[in-house]
């Protein structure tokens, strides 16, 4: 199963692949050093706690949402600092939220990334306060990092996708669809699905996005085009998630693998089979690279990512 | 044990505790109408995660800092619909905090303000969900509800005390110094004592106070004689808390109480003894009280409120 997981299809060049790979170790290179800043910053934090932030914060990652506000601010011509403050807020929001679905109370997950969770790797008191500091950690930095003039608006742009009717929604509703709690017809259960997800993962996407495209200074015309890629984006990379769960090896995930159908979790593959699935996250995929047509010729990178995000291997 | 648990000493003129009492019991009608709307108001949020956030939010309780936001926005003489948010956005802020220390990895209580704390009533997960979701409400609260100008720097005021230099930090320190992990001299126990309640309650009774100044458009002198009160009114509240929990019945307090000294967790009574610990509250609410000459004699009920603090029985 090395290479794709989303085989039989057709593949991506490898050449849009290898440069998309090396975008991706960019905006790495780029925001690593400021998240490794700003923890260290952060004024008067007991050593533990902020080596447990540390720790959560730089994990290995794909940094997909710092990448998504990057791109975007590049997108309306801007400069990758205008909105490095966004980039690095969304990561921590990200961070925080795998430390608390990692919990014992939650998913009880021993491994992330290929490293111990959190809580393993400290104890759950810290992972839980490790959480519980990063999130405002993240609007901190959103408010200082901003112009003034716009701080607010971004601050509230991040509390609306970090809420409960956001990430902790999905989070909540994912927790209670577990074990087949959502039935129904197909059709009912792939719109249950579709707005689990609309709130766990594609509400964060679409915030990076969007911040990026404040810090940018986006008109109208690049937020309709961005919201558009959002959405699609969003579904295709949860679709492609599930379909790594169901046939990933632990190798290549870093992660428990397999665990979805071990707790009879609701999931694309579930409900739309494996094949279904494949052909709707391509779909996804294109409708997404589409949308980056009304970006003004400057969406080729979010293009290519909505692209590799359903063939990547992990 | 009824009345005061601070005494023996000078009380307060009871016609002045009523009235204090009076004047709490007007912010809490003002203000919790306003914590049910932005609860329902909160888009799209699943039924019973909904249900704990207006649990843990609307529980019983005293409103000290929607108080401390209010009355400081009345000192600047503003209104206290200019404040209302920020008034909101403390206490959303405070009653995530109590739901996450209660939490069985944390202090592992199951009662609070009377009734079963939040993971009891429902569970764990939802738990640790609703307040990772009443954090960033929080936050959207102020986005919202300041004026644009200053919606930034609200959120940041309220981002770093509630971070980890701030009531994150003090409840990891406080966890780390039970079971006596803090020795040394008494001098070396006092200060990192009082390090951790200045992060603990201090810096969030701080930013209520700077909250309700910055909504109340407050000046330098203003800050600066804010910033004494809530340095003095911190320390006192947290030595008479600590007194309480000494000496106070577990009716009257709502929550189990003796429950510091069980785990030779560090209290002010432990280091100072009961009582240079209540010669020391009263100083400090003189203190605060004295700051209070420098808000242009409408400081009234904050002198009050720090008065009462140390001579409260609950």
């Amino acid at each position: 199963m090395a290479g794709s997981m989303l085989q039989p299809g057709p593949q991506p060049p490898s050449a849009a692949t290898d440069s998309l790979i090396e975008a991706l170790a960019e905006v790495r290179r780029f925001i690593d050093p400021r998240l490794e800043e700003l923890v260290a910053a952060s004024d008067d934090v007991p050593p533990r706690l902020r080596e447990a932030m540390r720790y959560a914060l730089l994990a290995p990652g794909k940094r997909l949402r710092p990448a998504l506000a990057l791109w975007a601010a590049e997108a309306c011509g801007s400069s990758w600092e205008a909105a490095a403050a966004c980039a690095a807020a969304v990561e921590m929001i990200h961070a925080y939220s795998l430390v608390h679905d990692d919990l014992p109370a939650m998913d009880d997950d021993d491994l992330r990334r290929g490293r111990p969770t959190c809580h393993r790797a400290f104890d759950e008191a810290t992972a839980i306060l490790c959480g519980d500091a990063l999130q405002p950690l993240a609007f901190q930095t959103l408010a200082s990092g901003l112009p003034p003039e716009i701080a607010g608006v971004g601050c509230g742009i991040l509390a609306r996708a970090a809420g409960g009717g956001g990430l902790v929604g999905g989070q909540a509703d994912d927790l209670a669809a577990e074990g087949g709690a959502v039935s129904g017809s197909p059709e009912a259960r792939l719109e249950a699905l579709e707005r689990i997800h609309r709130r766990k993962t594609g509400a964060l996407f679409s915030a990076s996005l969007a911040l990026g495209g404040l810090a940018g200074g986006g008109n109208a015309q690049f937020s309709a085009a961005i919201e558009r890629y959002g959405r699609a984006f969003g579904l295709a990379f949860q679709i492609a998630d599930d379909l790594l769960d169901a046939e990933g090896t632990q190798e290549a995930m870093g992660k428990r693998v397999g665990k979805d159908a071990d707790r009879g979790k609701l999931t694309f593959p579930v409900v739309l089979g494996i094949d279904e699935s494949r052909r709707r996250a391509r779909r996804l995929a294109d409708e997404a690279a589409e949308a980056c047509g009304g970006l003004g010729g400057r969406g080729e990178k979010l293009a290519a990512l909505a692209h590799w995000i359903v063939h990547r291997s992990h």
